[in-house]
């Protein structure tokens, strides 16, 4: 196999072989493969696609390519979920200690935040003490115990994927279905969970900007999936508007704790009770609507999050933060963003709000730069609501003052006003299983 | 400007700017921009193509990123002729002295050959002693008193079209029109000639597989030309069946004297009569039809061929080869390659002819190989010719005997027999010009 043929092949329309694939991708990990002719069949995949079985093959051979945990020393079913990533979504911090809260264990492991959205470890991490990396007999400790732990993604799971990725994030290749449907499920499938949630976003803040890519990128996941034998659903979720109110890592983690107390906002709340109903049902928790009910039971009766302190503490996480969020350390410096204008917010840069967030200290700009975990943005007005001029549309915390002016003008462009009353889009457009679309 | 905002912009069918298209080769010939990143772009613009503003700016960023050779201190018109690149493709040999003849200069810059096609600086190199690392003043003086110099290209001509042309050849991104114009005009601007004689091949041997999309480039190149105020005109010349007999750079050089002699193959005489006549009429020697009168005429009075030694004996080359082409060095061994069965050549895969000769040792593989200057194929029976069971198609030379059985293998592979008779192409497609396109 010549590289150069596979880049030809591909570039030409042709469909690649699995030899072909596993050879891209083994060459890749071992370096006999370099970047540049990675990143020109990354873009040549762009243009023309993968069938199903080049992507099956390509997922495949990502998954072995490192390690695969096996999660059966833990007895029960094993639930993971995965976001396709947004701003403010700390989903994953609500719905994994009310699954475990219900009897479902959930073993996940995470990642972290780059560019305008976050990752579920930077946010864990902003609890004093907290470790995410912990190994895997550690990490099995706490699942036995406490049905839940989450951590930082081991060392040497899916090392095709992280290359790759480092490579699609230069090279503007990532918003591609086959190659973003190949490294989430080559992640979740080596994770070793038996069912997998996907929350696949769409709209402004999302990779995906329209449903309909979405459902097609859904479509492709769950067909990955259940085809390793894993029960495997996707939920469409808004992403035209930053979920919950707080972006920011200590921000996120209190407004999950106020959510687990059922003091949550509507959105957010109600779109961690369908991911964790959606969970309970694939794992034989009932039909769709008794898993609500058992989902909301948790919240009232405070068991979820309990689970979730449990989890906290058998990581070596400081539990009085989350007893009390007041404990968490707070940003030295806070910054109203006004209106400038009477109306209606008609539209929010999804994108933009995080970046704005980012620009506070709260997200990375590149791997290697240092996040403040009370840095972020608490939001005020959401797109719908009724504005008038000099009312705060968000309040933005940094441990710099220095920091409040681009991101207040970066926050102000994000925000369209108009003066015709405005409709929010649905908070879920569709769900996608094995059998088949359901719209809503 | 950061780059990958370029590759972005041009994966999503956007123009560029000149700023991005400046920046993107100083950043790249500089090193600041990787070859990773390079080559996503080069495949983004494989797809999307290039406007003609665009392909401007390429070109012209390229000719900058080196030196430019000024001729002004050679007196008189100072004409170029660049081929696309063929199989037994020896015209350069041929017209510039005809060319010199007729009292029009050729200061040339030639490049070496690689994988199925040859060069003419290595062709030149077959004659011993002959040198092509002149430095300028030497150069300068060879076209003063001879009319006629042709070196290799210079240091640091065109860097930027090193580089790239290097990463394209590894990432097959060779085959785009904007990548292969602003590639050839960029060396030719930067060479220095008054006018340009575009020699663009098409067919099985050839970059360009049909005449339209020869034509295109021609369109192309000669915009890019004109554009400069240098006077170019393309010819579209078919590539489908190699040029001459004789493949190999001794070989080729010994073809080329008996076509100067008047005892040349017809179909590269005629070729070469028609590249020369062209070059002279942009040069203002009068019409096309005097213009060939003219090249027959230094041809029949031996003035080309004496031009061609007169070069040859400036740059410390052996003359005697060129009296008597029987003084070249022999290859040790020779083996035809017989007719399997009777009937008339229907094809040949030129490019498959060009790599049975580059197996003999004739050509490079890989840029670090060497090259036997003696070795190569001469060609018997052409496209249209009839053959009978036993006869000779060609005759290969080398000098190791083990190298004929897979260069045999691969020359047989490359001929196509029929029953039916059948009618070669013509060897002129068409010409552009500033005034138009004009078909045979």
């Amino acid at each position: 196999m010549r590289m150069y043929d596979v880049i030809a092949k591909k570039r030409d329309g042709h469909e690649l072989s699995s030899e072909e694939i596993y050879g891209f991708i083994e060459g890749y990990v071992d370096g006999s493969i370099p970047d540049y002719q990675a990143s020109a069949l990354l873009m040549a995949i762009f243009f023309n696609g993968m069938n199903e079985r080049e992507i099956l093959d390509l997922t495949t051979a990502m998954m072995k390519s490192g390690d695969q945990v096996d999660l059966s020393p833990i007895e029960g079913i094993k639930v993971d979920k995965h976001s396709t990533g947004g701003v403010g979504d700390k989903t994953s911090l609500i719905v994994a200690p009310i699954v475990a809260a219900c009897g479902v264990k959930v073993a996940k492991m995470s990642g972290r935040g780059l560019g305008h959205t976050g990752g579920t470890v930077d946010k864990l991490e902003s609890i004093p003490g907290f470790r995410t990396d912990l190994n895997e007999e550690e990490f099995f400790d706490v699942v036995r115990k406490t049905g839940i732990s989450v951590i930082g993604q081991s060392g040497n799971l899916t090392p095709a994927d992280k290359k790759l990725y480092a490579l699609r994030d230069v090279t503007a290749t990532v918003e591609s279905i086959p190659l973003i449907a190949s490294s989430i499920m080559s992640k979740k499938l080596a994770a070793g969970s038996d069912c997998i949630v996907l929350d696949v976003k769409t709209g402004s803040g999302a990779f995906m900007k329209t449903v309909e890519s979405s459902v097609k990128l859904a479509e492709t996941m769950v067909k990955l999936g259940e085809n390793a034998g894993r029960r495997t659903c996707a939920l469409i979720t808004d992403m035209d508007v930053p979920l919950g109110k707080n972006i920011g890592n200590s921000l996120e983690v209190i407004e999950a704790v106020d959510t687990l107390k059922g003091k949550g906002p509507e959105d957010l709340t109600h779109e961690a009770l369908y991911l964790a109903a959606n969970m309970l049902e694939l794992a034989g928790k009932g039909d769709e609507d008794t898993c609500m009910k058992l989902a909301q039971s948790v919240i009232d009766d405070l068991s979820a999050l309990n689970c979730l302190k449990q989890m906290v503490k058998a990581q070596h996480g400081d539990v009085s933060v989350i007893e009390d969020t007041d404990n968490f350390i707070k940003a030295k410096y806070s910054f109203e963003v006004k209106a400038d204008r009477a109306g209606y917010i008609a539209h929010m840069d999804t994108e933009g709000c995080g970046i704005s967030s980012m620009m506070l200290g709260a997200g990375r700009e590149t791997l290697d730069s240092k996040i403040d975990m009370a840095a972020g943005i608490i939001i005020e007005k959401k797109t719908g609501d009724r504005v008038e001029k000099g009312d705060v549309l968000a309040t933005l915390y940094a441990d710099d003052e220095k920091l409040f002016d681009k991101a207040e003008q970066k926050y102000k462009e994000s925000i369209i006003m108009s003066d015709e009353t405005v409709k929010r889009n649905p908070l879920l457009y569709a769900k996608v299983s094995r059998d088949g679309i359901k719209y809503f």
